[in-house]
């Protein structure tokens, strides 16, 4: 069995990871560590896990908290993981982070995102760049398979890149064309209470945010560019709308040159042929982001404006899951050898 | 392996009993039979399906529908399963019917319930009547495990029988003092759409309805009545809250002599300590309905207001979960001789 | 013109007022005053009000908070009107405050209250007690007419007494049989942030709290047991549900002898024949929450359970205007000597 | 006073100008015409207008339906204001039609769009095209105060058209990188239901949807085109989002020179410096589509993407009133010689 430590246990992307580690046929938990709620159960912090888990939250220096792991989840803030990951690497751990701290692989990537986010452009730990993974099954999975650290992906970027992989791969649309319109449901700003999350001022409340320059664009750019194989750059737009999970993105590109819906699709379903988790629709499939919630799926549906020769791909995710804790599980059934989609094959609930 | 047979499939129940079913280790569908959408497959009808099961909707005389079961659920309303169960049971397969057609034991006790339901009060078939046993497994376990038909209980009514069976078994209220307060999702209502559940007109509105008499009391006050060993009747109060899955019900009783909160969460506990979906709180307890969506729970807060000495308990289920399709399937389990839980150990998601 | 001060401005109950204030044919806004957002426009804290209200919040000390006015909302949590009414008062203004400070007419009652809420039990200008009103204009009409300080009743309290108030009024119930199931929507906890109140905690959430005793249960007592003439205790229930807006208040009452629904409509409609804002409804009304939003309503539903002769009223508010801002205004036209309804006589919208 | 009948009175956009009307100075409703409900007070079936407007639903053919008005509103499905103007403008009254049926001036144009919402390309009443106007006053002032027959804009087209006809007239985008990612909440597709719009069916749903080509997309190009005084098309892509009310579309336009965000404001605040229901913002400014609620403003965020050259304006209206009633009230009072902002000066209520 995978012993699984989860620091940042009491975030949403704690519990997120550790509910599908308690379902995981090969993984267990061995210990929950976080800042708040310290010596409290997690099934007191969180009580649907009353009787499924109901292990105390150890502060990070707690000796119990420091027995040996199989992977560390760092579901902690930026600049948390580049310090402390280290020292689990060094037990013989692998480490999956869910920040933006192993999503680049050098020191000005790195930096380029950190100002973004206006945090200091300096990574911690630079010697571990270069051995580290971005956390994409779908486009990186053998160097996953390899990597000692995998940097998850942001939620909106997962979506965008899944979106546009293939169009870019194969040039059909023009490199600085790309907008990517992106509608994430709350919980994607995670359970730090803010004014802009109270409920009140979030009912019946659609907006934009961040319109000057969201941070998950570095990363889309970095993954679209390497897939093009030169340089793409594309206008981001992050939506907030008053759902729990789900991020629907509807991106655009100018196509280089006339296409159908179907041969589109017949590119895309080549691409992700060996993608368990991705799902190919037509333009008039009647899917929304109901229909992923709870799973690990990312739903898209492939559409053409012949009008105007524009390609539209509309991107269904569970934030929490494909956007988060989902793609990390699947991260580490793939640095450990397992069938990707172990513990992960679920279709949802509906409604 | 069991296999299991679905009648209205395509409805709220239908689909939730098909979720389960697909991860359940010991059973596997043979047949989706509805009046809808005969033809689709149900992954068209419900896209989160999509991979996961790709069976073809079937009308009811279709000779692929017609295969032998081992079980069939009646997810249909009330008046099918009455007529069609007995082919069923001739074939030899068990029967779960989600309505009232065999809640109840005696041709008088069903004509009183569908009376109140505006339906004929005729039993179809009476003489199966008394073989049948209601599908609360806290209360029935035995003669679930026995009975060849199952009438599986009302959403509001598993609420309220579940929060007060130990009150009342103990005679710790007056029988003729207890108030059900029931709040429920909209998905309580049903697939079939309704100016009352338009979207629009549901959003941001709370009402009461049925003030004159709804359904559920029947059984309600039947099992009450059993577990009490005299007449019970209860004031029932119906109302909606735009959410869409869960039931909220505050449960009210007067002493009939003090007792402390302890006391009656020790009496609660004793009364439970065979069934594994029941969790009980006292009244601190910072839980809702959140905690129960998605899972066969059903928890249960208990509070003492001693200025006037009234017992209050608050009940907490998913209403397609343990008031439908998991409360099916755990009695599937007690009628196959499986553990109780199999398939349906699950804690759900957070948020 | 009515001159019109608002302390606590950048609140829920702030802004409510300063909304119903724009509107009034006969009041004008002339200073806001509030402790977060100071130097701000209100119109930057509430972009709703831009080009409507573009004042500056301005500190309690700042000169042109101090100007006279003639009428100061105190929408302030406790233990603040208490002590700043006075200086107000002595300028000539007469005070409406929001809190539970002025809601009491003796020292003692006040203690009981500031007790239960964890307040100091000593109020801080006892000497102010018995010249005060309680603001609920349909029992207290001539009183709040002849006041300086009004004391606005709180949320829950204005739906449960206004519910209960003919009946006991009229000795038709039980003194100690009744039973007050509320639930409010979220805007009733305010605009400060909480892990309770943030949106994905509360997203398909219902839950109860405060089981132990809600503070507005002092005043349901108070008020029901004046209109009584005789002692009443309550079990008091407070329920939270998604929506922004609303409060749905399920009472409860054992009929001392039996009555028809028909009966007590007419003694209710009598009760509340000059009440402009209470609408009485028979039990088969389809009537909810969503009908009286953003108005000054409280629509009564009223129901007889006789097969247990119980009295069932449903009781709809909106919490923030019967609740808190309109009734707030009611007063203030009461005090003024201003058609009760001016400047409230609206409908609400749909859907 | 104005004497104002409504036909369609029982539908969302019925109610919407029935509440209007209720509250402006210079208008009274006559009669209130519908198909459903006909005997009915109007209070009946929206329960909120008790006591404000209890007239009775009228069927077409009512004498009392038939008395002379001075404007008839004819919330009504295509194709049937354009049978039934003739008639309301032989008895001298103006007409303002929410269809598409008086959007088009040309028998071509109108013939366009009908076809792509699949009905009879012919206009049962093509001499009476050419002397209507379009129905959106921030371009069509002075057309509208002549005109005798108004189409009012589609809801979804008002938020693109005040959003882009600034760029477009001033030929600042190119004219076919236009893009318009519209949001609306569910109140946008009427009050018939349907199984897309059932609550439990749209909880915590957001999907795209007429992929292959929404009807608004005609009107959009055709005023655009006007404005820019050349052929322009756009991408139109509608999506769902589970609020009631409520439209965020965000529009963008590839700059056909560089322009700061700066730039951008003071050219679109010139183009509306007449439009008292317009509200130009900058990019940082937090807004959202709550703040416009129950309101007849349209907010528009201007925001450029440097790096890429990209405009992009955040458009956020109520689309049951800048998107239909509160529009066709505006243009009633153009119509009538009245103040613009007659009976629609409201700020809407915060939260």
């Amino acid at each position: 069995m995978i012993r699984v430590k989860v620091v940042g246990a009491t975030g949403y992307g704690g519990v997120g990871i550790t509910e599908l580690v308690l379902q995981h046929p090969e993984a267990k938990l061995c210990a929950l560590v976080a800042r708040d709620d310290v010596g409290h159960k997690i099934s007191d912090v969180y009580p649907h896990l009353d009787g499924f888990c109901d292990m105390p939250v150890l502060a990070a220096d707690d000796p119990n908290a420091n027995e040996p792991a199989d992977v560390v989840f760092f579901s902690t803030p930026d600049q948390v993981g580049m310090h402390d990951a280290r020292k689990e690497l060094s037990k013989g751990a692998k480490v999956i982070d869910y920040s933006g701290d192993f999503r680049f692989t050098t020191s000005e990537a790195y930096a380029d995102y950190a100002t973004r986010i206006g945090k200091s452009p300096a990574h911690a730990s630079p010697d571990l760049l270069g051995s580290n993974a971005y956390g994409l099954a779908e486009l990186h999975r053998a160097e996953i398979a390899q990597a000692k650290i995998v940097g998850n992906p942001g939620c909106f970027a997962c979506s965008c890149i899944l979106g546009m992989a293939p169009a870019v791969k194969h040039a059909i649309v023009e490199p600085y064309s790309i907008i990517c319109d992106c509608k994430t449901g709350v919980s994607g700003a995670g359970k730090k209470v803010s004014p802009t999350f109270h409920y009140p001022a979030r009912y019946e409340q659609m907006n934009a945010y961040k319109l000057a320059g969201h941070q998950h664009v570095c990363e889309v750019e970095r993954e679209l560019s390497l897939q093009a194989g030169r340089d793409i750059k594309v206008t981001f737009t992050a939506q907030v709308v008053p759902v729990c999970r789900g991020i629907l993105s509807t991106l655009y590109g100018t196509l280089t040159a006339p296409m159908t819906e179907a041969e589109v699709i017949t590119l895309y379903r080549e691409f992700f042929k060996e993608s368990p988790f991705v799902r190919i629709y037509g333009s008039t499939a009647a899917i929304g982001t109901l229909h992923v919630r709870g799973t690990n799926f990312c739903n898209l549906i492939v559409s053409v404006d012949t009008r105007v020769n524009r390609l539209r791909i509309v991107a269904h995710i569970d934030n929490l899951m494909k956007g988060q804790a989902g793609s990390a599980l699947q991260n580490m059934n793939l640095m450990f050898g397992l069938p990707e989609n172990m513990g992960l094959h679920r279709s949802g609930i509906y409604p």
